[in-house]
C-alpha cells in the first residue's frame, strides 16, 4: 500500500545494508511516519515486545527476519545449532501468546538446523523469512479478490457509493501488505469502485482511529472517523452497505472472537440487514476448536487503557486521565460474535458461510 | 446526593447572600469539584450556554433563579415588564433548543407580570424558583421509589449483587437532585440492596467516564468504568441484571431518542434477555410526536469531539489530537431505539411498558 503516494509494505530488507532489516515503527501513527532499523535478534525481539509492530502475521513475519539477523552473525567457533536456538529463545520471549510467532519460528530453525554451515544459513534463512513474507501477501491478496467480487456486487445493483464500516484494525498495518479486512476495500478502490469507509475508533487502543484511518487517508480511499457508539445509528440511516472485520480467532462452527464491540456492530447489522464479513487468513481458524464460547478465555487487559488515553497536544504525544482518581474500571480485549449473526467468512480460498459444513467445504482437509 | 460524604444539590441559594445563586461548575468535574456563585442574570446565562451546568432539568432551574436575580436587581425607573422581558431574552438565547428553558422561562415570567412591585416580583420570582426546583425534585424521587420496586424484585430473586449497566449521565448532575436513570440506583444503595453499576464511558464526550463514575462513586455506589465497546461481551457473560438509561425525547410510540449508543447497547440487552427500562421526568415525553425515527432529526455536533478528546495531564486539563491529520469524522449526538427493544418506562406516576396503549394508561389526560 501507500505512505505519502509511495509504495510501501511494513517490513522489507534494507536496500543498503543486507544486515538491516527495517520495518514501520507503528507506536509514532498516526502521527508520525518512522522506519526503525533492526540489525540484530535481540532488537527484533525488542520490535515485537514494545510493539513497533503488531498484527498477527507482521509479528511472525518479523521474528523470521529476526532469524536471518541471527544466521547472518554467528560467532566464529559457536556451535549453529545452539546459537539459532538461543535467538529462537529470545524471540519467542518477546510475546508469547503469539501463535504465529511460533509457527514463524518453527519453520526457520526447520531449515536452519538443516544448513550445513554459516554461509548456507543465512542463504536459506533469507529465502525462508522471504518466503514467509511474500506468502502472506499472497494470502491477503487472495482474501482481496474474493471480498472484491462481494463489493463489485453490491456496486452492481447499487450503481452508487459502496459504504463499508469497519471495527478496529484488519488493515496492511497488522500483515505484511494488503490486510485483511482492508484487502477487498483496496482492491475495489483500485478497480475503480468508488467506496467510502465507517471507521470506528475503537477504544479503548483507538486502533481504528489511529491505524486504519490513517492507512485509508494514505491510500486515498475515502473514510470517515466515528466514535463506536454512532455504527448502529449509521445503520438505521441506511448508510452501511456492509460491516467488515478481521478475526483473531473464529472456531470451527463459525463464531468469531474479535476485538471488543465486534459482537455490538453484528447485532446492528443483523438488525438493520447489512451483511456482515469477517475476512480471515485461514490459519485463523481454530479447527481444534469447537464452541469458542465455552473455550476462549477473554483477555483482561490493564484498566489503565480505560481511565487515560494518549494523544497528541502540540508536538508531544502526552497521555491524559479520563476519569475521576479512585475509580475502577474493566477492560476485556475481545468478545465474541454468534456465527448466526455473521454473513459469511472471506477467506484465502473463497467465501463460505459461518457454519462448520460451509467451512469444511473450503477446507475438506480439516474434516474430523 | 453527597460530595465528599455532604449532602449536595447542584443549584441552590447561597447561604450567606440573598442575592447569589449556587451551582456545581460541572466543566471541571471529574477532576475538581468547584462551586460557582451567580449573581446576576447574564451570569445564569454564561452558566447555561458555557455549560457550567448541563441536562435539561437543571438547565431549567438555572434559568428560573436566572430571573429570580433579575427581580432582585430592578433599576430604578426601569418598567418592570421590560425589565424582566429582556432578561427572559437574555437566558432563552443561552441554549435556544432546550425546552425545559423556555418552559422555566416561561413560568416565571407568567408570575412576574401578575407582581405589582420590585418587592413582590423578588418574593414572587424566589418563590417560584423554588418551586421549580423542588418539583424537579419530587419528580425524579417519585422515578426512583418506581424504579426501586424493579431492583428490589430482582434481588429478591437473586439474593445477591445487582448489576445495573447505565450509558452516558442521566444522573443527579443533569437535574437539581436523584437524577432520573440513577435515582432508582441511588434509592436501592440506600435501602441496603447490594447494587454494582457498568458505566460505558459514553464517547464522545465522555459522561459516564467523567460524570456517572464521579457521582456513583462519591455516593459510595460501587461502579466499574468499561469503554462503550464492552457492554455487550458483559451481557453475554450474565453480568448484567438490568439496563437503564435516560433519555432527551421519548414519542408516544415508545421509541426512545437518547444519547449515541443506546441503541447498541438496547439491542445487546435484546439477544442476552437483559431488561431495558428508560427512566424519564413525563415532560420528556413528546405526546405531539407517533414516529421519532421519522420526524427527528438527530443532531450532528462538531467533529472535533471524535478527532481530540480533554483529560488531565499533571495538573492541567488538556486536549489531545487522537486521529490523523486531515481525517474527517462525523458525530451523531444521538440514537433512537425502537420500543421493541425497550422493557418498559420508569416515570414519576409508575411504570409502564413502551407503547402507546400502555403509556396513556398512565397519561390518560393525553388520548388524543
Amino acid at each position: 500500500m501507500h505512505v505519502n503516494s509511495v509504495p510501501q509494505r511494513t517490513i522489507w530488507l534494507s536496500a543498503d545494508d543486507p544486515e538491516v532489516v527495517e520495518v514501520i515503527d507503528q507506536r509514532r501513527l498516526p502521527h508520525e511516519f518512522v522506519v526503525a532499523r533492526i540489525n540484530d535478534v535481540e532488537t527484533a525481539a525488542r520490535a515485537i515486545s514494545e510493539m513497533w509492530v503488531r498484527g498477527a502475521p507482521l509479528i511472525g513475519a518479523t521474528a523470521a527476519w529476526g532469524m536471518y539477523l541471527a544466521a547472518r552473525s554467528i560467532p566464529a567457533r559457536c556451535d549453529m545449532k545452539f546459537w539459532f536456538e538461543e535467538a529462537y529463545g529470545i524471540l519467542i520471549r518477546s510475546r508469547p501468546t503469539a501463535v504465529n510467532l511460533r509457527w514463524a519460528l518453527d519453520r526457520m530453525l526447520e531449515v536452519l538446523h538443516l544448513a550445513h554451515d554459516p554461509y548456507e544459513a543465512a542463504v536459506v534463512a533469507k529465502r525462508m523469512a522471504a518466503h514467509i513474507t511474500e506468502e502472506d501477501v499472497q494470502i491477503n491478496s487472495a482474501i482481496g479478490d474474493h471480498g472484491l467480487s462481494i463489493i463489485r456486487d453490491i456496486y452492481t445493483k447499487k450503481k452508487d457509493v459502496v459504504h463499508v464500516m469497519t471495527h478496529c484494525n484488519a488493515g496492511w498495518l497488522a500483515t505484511v501488505d494488503w490486510g485483511t479486512a482492508t484487502s477487498p476495500i483496496y482492491k475495489a478502490h483500485s478497480e475503480g469502485i468508488p467506496v467510502h469507509v465507517w471507521v470506528d475508533e475503537t477504544r479503548p487502543r483507538n486502533q481504528g482511529a489511529s491505524l486504519t484511518a490513517w492507512e485509508l487517508k494514505e491510500e486515498g480511499v475515502p473514510c470517515t472517523l466515528i466514535t463506536d457508539n454512532a455504527g448502529g445509528h449509521i445503520m438505521q440511516q441506511g448508510k452501511v452497505d456492509l460491516l467488515l472485520t478481521g478475526t483473531d480467532r473464529t472456531d470451527r462452527a463459525g463464531n468469531v472472537c474479535n476485538k471488543i464491540g465486534t459482537y455490538l456492530k453484528a447485532l446492528a447489522a443483523f438488525d438493520n440487514q447489512v451483511p456482515f464479513y469477517v475476512a480471515l487468513p485461514s490459519p485463523t481458524i481454530d479447527w481444534t476448536m469447537k464452541n469458542a464460547f465455552e473455550e476462549i478465555v477473554i483477555e483482561e487487559r490493564d484498566p489503565n487503557e480505560v481511565l487515560s488515553i494518549e494523544g497528541k497536544a502540540g508536538n508531544n504525544i502526552t497521555r491524559v486521565q479520563l476519569a475521576p482518581e479512585g475509580v475502577n474500571a474493566a477492560n476485556p480485549a475481545f468478545d465474541i460474535t454468534p456465527a448466526r449473526l455473521v454473513t459469511g467468512l472471506i477467506t484465502e480460498r473463497g467465501v463460505c458461510a459461518a457454519d462448520s459444513e460451509s467451512m469444511l467445504s473450503l477446507f475438506p482437509e480439516q474434516a474430523e
